[in-house]
């Protein structure tokens, strides 16, 4: 299948069918895909938390727009971004791609002193605003993995940001939550959302041609 | 090919072939993908602007991090988030689906009311803040697009807005933009990155598992 059927066949599922487990190789298919994301100067200022033990789902359904949604899921993954960047952070990114690269350290220090110089008059809020934006492509790019692999997705922003970041210790970790995604399969006959046709505004009100 | 695969092909290209152009059917087929993106509520609070025009291109480059990325590539794909939220604009899209569903106008009505009531008590910058961050989905679907296609992308974040939504009048449409896509064909003599290693932190870094 190609991505736009994959994308066709996917929705956000609004059931999951509890006693269906998202294998561990798919898993790893999916958190995967979300590694290789690209990200802005390839910093990957996020992580994704993999929640699978449902006491510490049940202490994070406080708050959620669709409890059941998440306690019935297979998996959660939470996408969680720095919360602020530093030069510190910067040079262990860069440091580990010289590295990898087998070239000399701080071969390219002329473009992080360029970025550390513009984060560096930046607010942590700032930052956290960047950061935050970040962590969709790897959402989006995690959830046309999911349904190449035939395994449903729920994009979420409703949930206690607080409640997360706590029962996470997120905070110690320089993270703050941003978003969530459901993994698992339908529970057809409770998914309202099943049986609806996928509605996207029209292709030429969508797009602008210059 | 898997989507890993296409991940792993693709990386964000640093010098285009300005001789080669991106076919109109594969065009239409990236801009599909983001077009079934999904975003929250399904508001799909953005558009994106296809850019081909040399001379629009030039104007554009005006502020950018790397012009001739944008000028030799083929396309630019402006993505630009409404600049605020509105009930019209939540029922219009609703209105929508209810249409394309042969659902009666105001089935959604109750939730509907509670986004407006969300969204009537944040400020345009809170709105900005957040139709931005959904673009994002979007981005990361058109590039991982654009790879299964074998047609090589650069996400830009190194641009000047203000230039851009003036060239492209975005200002009267609501809109401000966000990121752009470059997409074209990599001139691989004349890319620096192409002949180096794709580089990503480590898994056992990058997830945490709970």
């Amino acid at each position: 299948m190609s991505l736009i059927e994959d994308l066709n066949w996917r929705h956000a599922v609004k059931a999951y069918d509890p006693t269906k487990k998202v294998s561990e190789k798919d898993l790893h298919t999916i958190l995967e895909s979300t590694r290789l994301a690209p990200t802005s100067s390839g910093l990957q200022p996020f992580r994704i938390i993999v929640v699978e033990n449902q006491e510490l789902k049940e202490q994070m359904v406080a708050g959620a727009l669709n409890p059941e949604v998440m306690r019935d899921s297979s998996h959660v993954l939470v996408f969680a971004a720095w919360d602020s960047y530093s030069n510190e952070k910067i040079d262990k990114v860069y440091d580990y791609h010289t590295d990898v690269r087998d070239l000399p350290k701080g071969r390219f220090g002329s473009y992080t002193d360029k970025i550390k110089e513009m984060y560096g008059a930046q607010t942590p809020e700032q930052h956290f605003a960047h950061t935050a934006r970040q962590t969709y492509i790897a959402l989006g790019i995690a959830l046309a993995q999911a349904a190449e692999l035939k395994i449903d997705s729920t994009p979420a922003e409703g949930f206690s940001n607080e409640v997360v970041d706590e029962v996470l210790g997120l905070r110690e970790l320089g993270l703050k939550s941003v978003s969530l995604l459901y993994l698992g399969y339908r529970d057809e006959a409770n998914d309202w959302l099943s049986s609806m046709k996928k509605v996207r505004i029209p292709m030429d009100e969508f797009i602008i041609k210059k």
